[in-house]
């Protein structure tokens, strides 16, 4: 049996096909893979987003290749090519290292290390949401940020892993979505997922997310995480430091929640993280539409830093971390 | 001379123009009112906004008439429709029902009261930016959110007016301009405004604010105020509260600027100050976008509560007030 089903990626018997995530969440459009060129066009396209996503889907297209009969050199370049689609996804370079080593071994053997690739990323995840499920209380009200669910990994993601594990346990969870400004990754794709979820939640701008805090209807902040520092200083989509000073302002718990793989041991804290400078065009337009004076100059960071005393603890697929010094351990 | 020129309103010699704030920020168009049925069509469609401004465009009006010639009764009756044109605008009322007493007295009485009106809106304005000019020191950094400037009043606004007042006073005020969710007055309206001003201006989204925060970037926040309560507790756009609660916790003094007919003594304070909640289409939608699936719900209040202590002082027509005490003296 090889068939995988993920959020966006669905694999069997030769056959790759994928969610495309620009037409979400309007529409929900499954496209099966053609070639190494589609491929790469869905990659650079965004329709395939989310580093881990992305080097699981590379891997399965190898996977259908080898079954086609592609010859050994044939692959070899493929996943050159592939490579090469998305410079700064770390997870796509270390997967294709991981199965470039098998190329030679026929078509099951590739095959069968695709798919344990994707097992794996599936049982991290899976990981985390066990060890952040008793953080979870029955209908607890928790307030999240950006897009940390199924769309970008092989499995059921991180932060909004622990809450789709919360309601298959029967516990209830209720979600407050923050809409994400200015990609919108809350209320495009979180939104979406928590529907399909059957997780009940409501969608708020950013900024709303004080008066719910004020008027004691937050128990719980749960965000992921792009990168924690060796002191536990934790960077994250830009507005998740708004969140984390309002809950300590309110005493609600903030709680990270993100694989292991994203401790980075080498860097000491905030002011070792670089932060990207984004595109003002992100802030000023929206699609077709103009939404501030064509020319106006804009503050744009994709991430912001939040030190690591505003944060409860971190949930990973090692277990509950509360003392940061476990991530020098 | 009767000439009066507003940011989006000109009056001279029974010539009235706006300008549509419908097609800001893209378009910089004036209109001509060319009829009692046209001036209605213009404040229903939002053309023009803003309590004030609608009131002050008014009974402009009803000199334009009065100068080509109206009978008293025909100017009693026009006054009458364009009370009924935004029901909910207080200003609009109280104007018309300070000029009809005049209606009788000719046209250059009529035109003098209108614009005597005009004159104590721009009066009102100027009052608060001298109020607050002490407040500015050269070079600061003001973080300012949704739009209080020249726009939806006859003078410089209230926020927005102490920032240009400080601007003419070679001061170099620096103004980050939230973008203030759902309705974007920030982007699309002050952006606009200190661009017209020679204001030096950065917008960012709203939950950006925290990291120009705690980068140590933001050295006053400075807002309007929809209600105060007698205890000082103080309703404003949604996000308001957010960038409250980030000032306390990072040090930065936290300023309330509007006219004294704001406070409300008959109010105890934040739990009697009743918050709109709105249409869910403004977040998820933006004009023909949708950016959450279809039925998603939502949490959309208008307004939020500031509570008194968070607030370092209100400027007002009245002089800088410290202690809330004065709201109820």
């Amino acid at each position: 049996m090889t068939l995988r089903q993920a959020t966006a990626l669905r694999y069997q018997d030769g056959q790759l096909q994928i969610l495309d995530q620009r037409a979400l969440p309007g529409r929900q459009q499954w496209l099966t893979v053609q070639s190494t060129e589609h491929l790469v066009e869905l990659i650079k396209s965004l329709a395939i987003r989310g580093a881990p996503l992305i080097g699981i889907a590379a891997v399965l297209y190898l996977a259908v290749l080898a079954r086609q009969g592609l010859a050994l050199e044939a692959l070899r370049q493929t996943s050159q090519v592939l490579r090469q689609s998305r410079p700064t996804a770390v997870n796509l370079m270390n997967l294709l290292d991981r199965i470039n080593p098998v190329l030679d071994q026929g078509a099951e053997q590739v095959e069968a290390a695709a798919l344990a690739l994707f097992d794996e990323d599936l049982a991290l995840c899976d990981a985390i949401a066990e060890a952040g499920l008793p953080l979870i209380k029955p209908g607890m009200r928790i307030l999240t940020h950006c897009n940390t669910g199924g769309l970008p990994t092989a499995g059921r993601g991180t932060a909004l892993g622990i809450i789709t594990r919360a309601q298959e346990a029967g516990l209830g969870p209720f979600v407050w979505v923050d809409e994400t400004r200015p990609l919108l990754q809350g209320a495009r794709l979180t939104a979406y997922e928590l529907k399909a979820a059957g997780v009940a939640h409501r969608l708020q701008v950013d900024s709303a997310a004080a008066s719910l805090f004020a008027d004691g209807q937050v128990d719980l902040v749960l965000v992921g995480a792009d990168r924690i520092a060796a002191n536990g200083d934790t960077a994250n989509k830009v507005g998740t430091l708004m969140l984390a000073v309002l809950a300590k302002h309110y005493g609600v718990p903030f709680y990270i929640a993100a694989p292991w793989t994203t401790v980075d041991p080498a860097c000491p804290g905030a002011g070792a993280i670089p932060i990207e400078d984004r595109d003002g065009s992100e802030v000023c337009q929206l699609g077709e539409q103009q939404l501030a004076p064509a020319d106006t100059q804009t503050y744009n960071p994709g991430f912001d830093v939040t030190p690591a005393d505003l944060i409860s603890g971190w949930v990973t697929d090692r277990g509950l971390i509360t003392d940061p010094g476990a991530f020098i351990a």
